[in-house]
């Protein structure tokens, strides 16, 4: 997995900052988190294919999480697309969209597919061969969602050592991946384990972004391998990070604790703190596996 | 009046070009003509204030001339606007706007008033002490106008050398600026223009875009002191131009010299052509007061 982060500042964007947006690599699927004015001209600055984006998850819909996507979706036409396109979001999407491209009498030459979300519960939204992406039910203004992406087990591996010291068919090999025993020609009985390896372990990402400090985040972020969680402000206005239903630095960073994660990104920042390592300051006293997204930077999970 | 061309291209924004918008500045007066998706942006880059800018016309509900209103309403909000906010375009654009606002639930704070436009002949949307608005239909895939800016005549001056040649109280200097004749005390009947000069001449801007090669605009901008019309295309692709109901840089020119405007200036270039310059090549036989629009570009009127 990759993480390659198009914007990460809260509420407009400026000159020289973008609003949410970010790019899921897993092998070859490119899974598009969040779309704020302006990812256009962010995924054109980071050489990604717009061909590779099929499915979109939008958290909620504040307009710096989401006013970039009609024109994303008008750019996928005039570029000729004919893939199909998925959308997930909160309910009220399709009509958002569906209005702004039926005035503009623009309608899609590829198929455009909403997935609306109105759960207040963790579900399963998409699932193909390699990944699941669950919901992260978020406490925010309005009805968001945080998402959840997972890696499937691969097969297991065979221990080329110790295959030797057995005759084993090839067209056996692919039963020991699927973690089969067998039964040889001269009888011996096989266990799996005596010649396999466990599977690559699975990666984990969770996005959490926007949300107030909420920690029945925590059974449903256990253990992930990075978490991206918002820290729009410092403890100085921790009272207006209650008010607006955002987290502090330091609040993100209890989270990440709590929930044993691996790997803390905090990202969503006010743009009224200058000096962004005070982000740091503040989280790093609760959990030290800390960095800061930054416009354009890639984390290799 | 100064121009301010924001954004000049065509379709879709990419990393070095902005889609339509521009500020005409009259006095102290910021007209906003139409949003692409990043405009907000570009005003930063110009460091146009925000604060000054009351009223937006919209020209038509096509991405590239309004995707970026959304999001500047939402940053005036950020801002703490308290100012009352214009919108004039196409019906349909309060419903979207507003949609829009109603599903983040973030209403403004000032007010917003829309005027929606769906007459088919040119009509006057708006007038203060200064200047007068009125629409220019325009001949496109949806229902478009251009905007014909047009100052309102000031007062004659008076000629300070004639004036020193009678006895004229100071009190009816104004009556002269205003164009009437007086009677002076000792009987002398004074024709206002034995001691007044003509007013400053007015000026005039049309914005025409987007449009088909439409003649019936000639009355409308007749004899303006700068035409922005739009030049999607080269004559290579004058077809292309008829089918989508664009122009191409020579029809621009056809328009400007029938229309005797003073100047003409190109924009809303589509990027397929690298050299800007073969769209000036098309037009100056046609007309020879020709420039090309540029994003950043200032014209004074």
């Amino acid at each position: 997995m990759k993480l390659n982060i198009l914007g990460c500042h809260s509420a407009t964007p400026t000159e020289n900052t973008h609003t949410t947006s970010q790019v899921l690599e897993v092998k070859d699927h490119f899974f598009l988190i969040d779309c704020g004015e302006g990812t256009q001209n962010q995924l054109r600055q980071q050489k990604i294919k717009f061909s590779r984006i099929k499915h979109i998850f939008i958290s909620h819909l504040h307009g710096d999480h989401f006013y970039g996507l009609v024109g994303l979706i008008s750019t996928f036409r005039l570029l000729g697309r004919t893939a199909d396109l998925h959308i997930y979001g909160p309910k009220g999407i399709k009509d958002v969209i569906t209005l702004q491209l039926k005035l503009a009498n623009s309608w899609t030459n590829y198929n455009l597919f909403f997935h609306e979300l109105e759960r207040k519960k963790s579900e399963l939204i998409y699932e193909d061969e390699l990944i699941t992406v669950h919901t992260i039910p978020l406490d925010h203004r309005v009805y968001t969602n945080g998402f959840l992406f997972q890696e499937k087990p691969g097969l297991k591996r065979l221990d080329k050592n110790k295959l030797r010291n057995y005759n084993i068919p090839h067209y056996d090999f692919h039963n020991l991946k699927l973690g089969r025993d067998l039964v040889l020609d001269d009888g011996t009985e096989l266990k799996n384990e005596m010649v396999s390896l466990d599977p690559i372990p699975i990666k984990r990402y969770a996005f959490c972004s926007d949300t107030a400090y909420n920690e029945s985040l925590v059974p449903l972020i256990k253990g992930v391998d990075l978490l991206y969680h918002e820290a729009t402000f410092l403890n100085a206005h921790e009272n207006l990070a209650q008010k607006t239903k955002h987290s502090t630095a330091a609040q993100a960073a209890k989270i990440a604790k709590l929930s044993e994660v691996k790997r803390l990104v905090l990202g969503h920042f006010s743009s009224r703190y200058r000096d962004k390592n005070r982000f740091l300051a503040e989280a790093s006293p609760f959990f030290d596996v800390v960095e800061l997204a930054a416009d354009g930077k890639i984390f290799d999970i």
